[in-house]
């Protein structure tokens, strides 16, 4: 079974809006064992959207429509689909009546065009749109002799997806043959792709039945597991299985076993033992901070940190002796050493962090860091939980642009901190 | 003049990645006059690929494909387009030669599958890539008796982006009627898009000439203005001539008046009065100072901040009393206050911002913060510019999930101290 989708709306094929949906119902199409083969984008054009339509009814088994169903001259999608197919469009007494109610109750005058948001494909489904105006469609169909599944959903994101998770996949799951799916996800950071699939391909190309995936980008790996088997338990079976022998060939190098994030795991592991955490930033200007506060309660175990772009506030924020900077340079392995340590003595954190480096795009120009190069960046690690504080430094060398270098550098942060609290 | 793009790969398919380059490609397509009326996502199927070729073929005159050009058996890109279009492929000696030198240099043997990488389309041009081993072609072509442009760009933008800048738009615009091509970008925060709509369509419905999109999300509005006219001087006239008018409309609503961020206008207003800034958060968490940290040189004009996620930390590095926590509630305007007031004194900045808000997903419910709702936030900016500090304080309620109130905050503090600059 494969599916095609097919994005309508101009503002989508211009430089500024991109088509989400599509991965949204590609990830619900996958669940049902149907495989995503094409994604069309197309404008607000009766000719181009009905074109688009033939094509993709003649190719594929079920084609999901979002966007255009809407009030406007330009909300075409209905009656491409009607063109395309060879149906009449007609109006829904009740979808017309449910409209001048929400009208009526706003005391608004309803215009004629809103009616068209009632108008229906012979034979189909309408799909009641709890967030919006436009009812979506849901037809068992045929086209040139082969059965087609097709759905008209609103384009919005909020009205989609819920429409499509309730009343579209629940439609399609009772029509295709039924199929017990397990997934899982383990996630792994800063390691490169080639050495996981060098340590993990012998033993997922053992488990024939699940299908793996790896995914690598922004400092991470994941392992994205799935299984189809004759029940739901035994394909959670398959996939446990796998994912234990997995974790168990990489070990420590696995932060995630069941899809959490980075910082979710640092701070899960941090309320666990009941310690807490403070950064000092520089190059980093407070990125580390936020991912970790982007976190639901965080502040049970972050408390908070300093964003320390001058001398002076490494000096205030971190107690860093000014000589040492002169001396050293801002960026160097003893004023991340100052930092780290500094930060977590004045908050009486468990732990301290601290960051600093040439994000770029210039290189050290001042005094004593004159000459050294964009991407250098010393992290420190603070650990105040033993009889005596422990501070450990890594020195990397980060490539790209000042976003990559800045978000780099908090992934390590955040690797070296993960792997020191194991 | 219509375009389609096609982008290649299977990966693309999934929940997990989208293409991006052909927002790129539009932009670029935009400038020559060039409207992409349809984008097709298809994967690494000889078939599927060569269909969308062929319906690509049919419908536009211009078919850019990009991705599937490198040496894996997935790279179907070449092989499509022949079979579409009915032509052959020869390999290209310079190219081979250009191969075994890469792989010799770098002491590898080269496999057989890297060779395809060197064949070209029946009468195509060669488009060089200096940052990869796929080159790209570029053909001038009829099908069906109608002149088609096709080209073939290799996926990864930084490969994608080059080549089509420096060798695939001039060489369209060298086919393509000479067109003048004037562009003006205005941005606005915090204001409904309805009113901006009314206050000034008005004005640019008055020049026909010029084509005006308004794009509104993330707390902000772009008026983008573009025009098309005999000469460049005469196009960029009349996008000066209305962005200016506009600018008398809207006054200092307007922050922008050739595209800059608020993060960079801010950071250029206080650099050029040489004053500093410092932060204090607790709900945005850094939010705010990664912001302006993004900007490369940042450090003139922010000098650093705090990140006070627990009343203590407040008290260390802003002097908020913990008694005023314990009577007002840590989301409080004097709380508020006390942090822009505190760090500003803290830093010797010339003006200091605290934000202190409840960003959920629960509201407030400890002590004196117990009932208030998610997404109460106040802002306080302090300014010790002038003889005597003064503070002033925004409360705000807004809407969304943690993501959402925190992105809002900082945006809400940006314009707010930016119309305090004025």
């Amino acid at each position: 079974m494969i599916a095609e989708i097919i994005a309508a709306g101009s503002e989508m094929l211009t430089p500024f809006r991109q088509d989400t949906n599509s991965l949204y119902l590609t990830e619900g199409l996958n669940d049902l064992g149907v495989t995503v083969a094409f994604k069309t984008i197309v404008g607000d054009s009766l000719d181009h959207l009905t074109e688009a339509a033939r094509n993709a009814l003649q190719r594929a088994d079920i084609v999901i429509f979002s966007g255009g169903l809407g009030p406007t001259e330009d909300d075409l999608t209905r009656e491409a689909a009607a063109a395309a197919l060879g149906l009449t469009l007609h109006p829904d007494p009740a979808i017309i009546a449910a409209l001048y109610k929400r009208f009526a109750e706003r005391r608004i005058a309803i215009t004629p065009n809103n009616a068209k948001q009632a108008d229906i494909l012979d034979g189909a489904m309408l799909l009641e749109n709890k967030n919006g105006t436009a009812p979506g469609q849901f037809l068992v169909t045929t086209y040139r002799g082969k059965k087609r599944y097709v759905a008209l959903l609103p384009g919005p994101p909020k009205e989609l997806k819920p429409l499509f998770d309730e009343q579209v996949k629940p439609r399609l799951a009772a029509l295709l043959p039924t199929r017990f799916l397990a997934k899982r996800l383990l996630r792994m950071a800063l390691i490169p792709e080639s050495q996981v699939d060098a340590r993990t391909s012998p033993i997922y190309k053992l488990y024939e039945d699940v299908e793996t995936t790896i995914l690598a980008g922004s400092g991470e790996i994941q392992l994205h597991f799935q299984c189809v088997a004759a029940t739901l338990a035994q394909a959670q079976a398959r996939v446990d299985e796998l994912a234990e022998r997995i974790e168990r060939e990489m070990g420590d190098d696995i932060f995630s076993s069941h899809g959490e994030s980075l910082d979710e795991v640092i701070l899960l592991m941090l309320g666990m033992r009941h310690q807490t955490l403070a950064t000092a930033e520089s190059c980093t200007g407070g990125m580390l901070a936020q991912r970790l506060t982007a976190i639901p309660n965080s502040s049970r175990a972050f408390i908070g940190g300093a964003v320390t772009y001058s001398a002076s506030m490494k000096a205030l924020f971190c107690n860093v002796p000014p000589e040492l900077i002169e001396s050293q340079g801002a960026v160097s392995e003893p004023v991340a050493r100052a930092m780290a340590e500094g930060i977590q003595t004045t908050t009486g954190a468990s732990y301290g962090i601290g960051i600093t480096g040439l994000a770029g795009p210039g290189g050290g120009s001042q005094g004593t860091d004159e000459g050294k190069p964009v991407g250098l960046v010393y992290i420190g690690i603070t650990d105040a939980t033993g009889p005596e504080p422990v501070t450990q430094i890594k020195q990397l060398q980060l490539m790209g642009d000042r976003e990559r270098i800045r978000w780099w550098a908090t992934q390590h942060a955040l690797e070296l901190f993960r792997r020191q609290l194991l």
